[in-house]
């Protein structure tokens, strides 16, 4: 690890008043008594609850001097205890995470605890690298035979994947890998690991991996994936907040008829099944007379089915509060068993008020920009190691994308451009057609070598009921935001606000207007032009990490046939 | 409205480098040839697209001199346009927001988009009020006659609920109400309101909004309740990313058996039922040769659910990143139809690794005390609403929740101070019970007069079987956080770390092992002491405004019988 750390560092160190930074083993205690967050629990429950809690305002609480300080009185003369003040504790990314790499430390008596990841004895000191999740870098530990607790490591109770508690002085390191190491002086076996830990030193498969859901975070790979899908999510709050957008929930289970996106799964409670019986009859199932599902006992009255986008309940609050996002889960019950797909995934829906296609398509590209430019400056080293182990080349990938200027061009041109094209592709081109992976990515990727493309005004008819239709009377103003090696990464159109048109449209696609009646109201009071976009979070998660499985991007992935832990 | 709304609008302010503020229609429009997010369509439109995009460069476009600069032209000769720049529409909040209310705007040209709340015309001018929802605060427009499109108004074709353009000059309020009004020079009809606009200016009950879930946005209390719960999730975000949290996505599906908390809504795809037909018959159900729900033929292959806590899965992040947080929809299939109870509900789960009961009322207590704090800073104008209409002296409760220091006491002694206490409870007080909320108001109420207390170290027969064990052998380290008026807001524990103690407690519960061989795998490769909490997050959005029913603390609630919208 480089330099690299330092931004991510500074993240995390942003100064926060009510909170104190316990950094320093020596100077929290000025005894052998530690702080809570900074001793083993076998220690701790060694000691009084009420000294124990009493380090957290200072070391020097033995007198018994401020003992009454903690002791809350109520006006009857019963008494509580004061709740302590909350300590972060000291965590690798911050010791290592400064300017000059931990130098600044350097003669510091400081407390690290996680999880081992190796441990090698050499002929008379032994070498443990230590991780805590906070960064992708270890702390070195270098212990001589004779410090505390070294009989734990000679039995060998202390190995990959036991979790630690060590002691010990910041020293340069002798290596060339870090600038500083922990001289230990004190180490003890907080939880061991039994032999039979699934993720040893030695290379596991991804796929392997999935099986290990629990314990994958705790790989190189997976523990960067997460830190850096952290990093997206907090940077997508804060571009929309910054820019005056208001957080919407929108709801996860709907009975709204007006979804039609894709298969959805039914929510129910008539089936009287629980996580221990699942030998269910079906004749259990309240019927009605002829035989059908009686769904006036279902628990909403009828039936309900998950989510498959926010955007209509969005535009219920864009015309209201002007600009809203959503940020939430989404569902498809698609059976589709590819590297793409999820049946579980996280949407960001933006809807801007007042806004046309051009607004919008600016505020796709601006929130990619910014995200992009959050991760390339407080990851680095996670993006580091991405770019040596997972994707050659992606830190350019990105840093184009966050730097160069963003094309546009209609669905007509580009399918003018695909046509002119020397390559020969799978699929034919033709107006009318949607836009197939392999023309986007030729269209990204060759035509504008690395730019990301926006294009925009398609046919309607491959296109949803609720966009704007333009002029011209056969294009819809839709655009697709489209990035090298991904494909579209974004979908969003300017929406229909004129009543007569959208009734119009329903009623050529067949589609119930009764269903839509909310949907139609914010076009009977006061409607507003308005646009938005959509982003499936996990597409974002992949495309700035450059994990080639969709399954991969998310903690827990939900696909057919396994929805395990 | 007052000085109130100065804070609030410096959180929207906060300046964004890759942003341009486009504030003054003056500045940015040097001909009549407005930009785009500050025309209505109608009249954009009418003018050629190229020039429209260039619009948002500068306003000295008619010349066609930056046209090229627009234009990106590819290797291959191919031409595409520049995606425009993203630009904050001026919203009211900003125009009125600043120290002085406004009155640095005297003089300036601007114009305002949003909904009319009232409009009243004496002898010689009307008066026009417009919320664009970016705060409580309408725009006071006032207009002569002799304005452009004033035709509009007196056709009647501007009313109540009616979108609207409105340019004019920023002009010293002769009103008390205000310091600043807006002195129309044009005003164009957006949207009409059809005459059955059901927000109209008399009052009407939140039983008959919560009908009107797609419009009551549009109202105050529901504007300022979506305002502040938007700047309870931003700074929940923003607690937990200062402090080095990880946000991690729980699973919402679940096939896993180890959840148990509460009735779950199955979720399936083997009724094949649609948003479209729902005359299904029940024997289209596959079944197995006993007349058994076939599982197998379910998309997830077995039967599954929707979660109700995203805990367990927290658990193995932070064993690996230490510190994380969940902030995620949850669901609770209890046919409970009262104000306190959703079907679905968000919740936030922090998990803290390295940490004991101690650190986590202490996270708890920091993390209430910061986002209180930082409503009452970043929301002062909502805030002033909920304190004059819903519930008086809120502002001075959560003061005192900032502010006070919180009592901490062990179940056995609450126990005690309700048995001595002089008040007749409606549920008798006996040690092994659970605290009824009548027992909990008591306590932080009328014995701590008002402070936040904290109770700990609950019996282990009335909490959940991960909760660690204490050493007296009969409580576990469990805590209940409650607030005045509330009740419990805030429940957590330390976690059963010691894989002996864990599996003994759930062979006491008859609780099959297997099932949570992965939530047991924690424990057996270098488990570590962890704790954490769950905070219902409309419970807080409650707390947070007084507003009496839960249903009004979520833009689109479940609860059953109901999952409109």
């Amino acid at each position: 690890m480089a330099a690299a750390l330092a931004p991510a560092a500074s993240l995390r160190l942003r100064p926060f008043s009510t909170l104190r930074l316990l950094s320093l083993y020596s100077r929290t205690c000025t005894s052998n008594l530690p702080s809570s967050r900074s001793l083993p629990s076998p220690f701790r429950s060694a000691l009084p609850r009420r000294r124990c809690l009493c380090t957290i305002i200072t070391g020097a609480l033995y007198s018994g001097e401020m003992v009454k300080q903690e002791i809350l009185e109520n006006p009857k003369g019963e008494l509580g205890e004061r709740v302590g003040k909350f300590r972060r504790r000291l965590k690798v990314a911050e010791i290592k995470g400064g300017h000059d790499e931990g130098m600044d430390r350097v003669g510091q008596s400081i407390v690290v605890m996680g999880w081992v990841r190796t441990l090698r004895a050499q002929s008379s000191i032994t070498f443990m690298e230590v991780n805590d999740g906070s960064c992708l870098s270890n702390m070195q530990c270098v212990m001589d035979s004779d410090i505390e607790g070294y009989d734990q490591v000679e039995a060998g109770s202390i190995s990959t994947g036991a979790s630690v508690w060590v002691q010990g002085e910041v020293v340069p390191s002798q290596g060339s890998k870090q600038k500083i190491e922990l001289k230990v002086k004190k180490i003890l076996l907080l939880g061991e690991s039994d032999p039979s830990y699934p993720i040893q030193k030695k290379r596991v498969s991804r796929e392997f991996l999935r099986t290990k859901a629990h314990l994958r975070p705790r790989t190189n790979t997976f523990g960067a994936v997460a830190r850096v899908r952290n990093a997206l999510a907090y940077a997508t709050h804060k571009f929309f907040q910054e820019n005056g957008f208001v957080w919407v929930s929108s709801p996860i289970i709907t009975a709204s008829d007006c979804e039609g996106a894709g298969e959805q799964f039914c929510v129910t409670t008539l089936i009287p099944s629980s996580v221990e019986t699942t030998d269910t009859l079906l004749d259990s199932i309240p019927k009605t007379e002829n035989g059908l599902i009686d769904w006036s006992q279902d628990f909403f009255g009828k039936p309900a089915f998950l989510t498959v986008s926010g955007q209509l309940n969005g535009e219920t609050y864009a015309t209201a509060l002007s600009d809203i996002y959503t940020f939430g889960p989404t569902f498809r019950a698609e059976n589709s068993n590819t590297s793409r797909h999820l049946a579980e995934f996280w949407m960001i829906e933006p809807e801007l008020a007042f806004a046309d296609l051009d607004d919008d398509m600016a505020c796709a590209t601006a929130y990619l920009q910014y995200v992009v430019r959050h991760i390339l400056d407080n990851c680095k080293e996670d993006m580091d190691f991405f770019n040596t182990w997972i994707e050659k080349g992606i830190i350019d990938r990105l840093r184009n994308v966050a730097e160069k200027d963003f094309v546009q061009m209609t669905y007509t041109d580009a399918v003018e451009l695909l046509l002119k094209a020397k390559k020969k592709f799978e699929f034919p081109v033709k107006w009318g057609c949607d836009l197939q992976s392999e023309h986007e990515r030729y269209i990204t990727e060759e035509s504008f070598g690395g730019s990301p493309v926006i294009i925009r005004d398609y046919p309607k008819d491959i296109k949803a009921f609720y966009m704007r239709q333009n002029d011209d009377g056969k294009t819809v103003a839709a655009m697709d935001l489209l990035v090298p090696r991904v494909g579209e990464l974004i979908g969003g159109s300017q929406r229909e606000e004129r009543l007569d048109y959208l009734e119009a449209r329903l009623d050529d696609l067949k589609l119930d207007k009764d269903s839509y009646w909310w949907y139609l109201d914010l076009r009977r009071y006061g409607s507003v032009p308005h646009a938005g976009f959509g982003l499936g979070f996990e597409r974002l998660v992949q495309f700035a990490t450059g994990m080639e499985n969709i399954r991969d991007a998310i903690p827990f992935p939900r696909s057919p046939g396994s929805a395990e832990f």
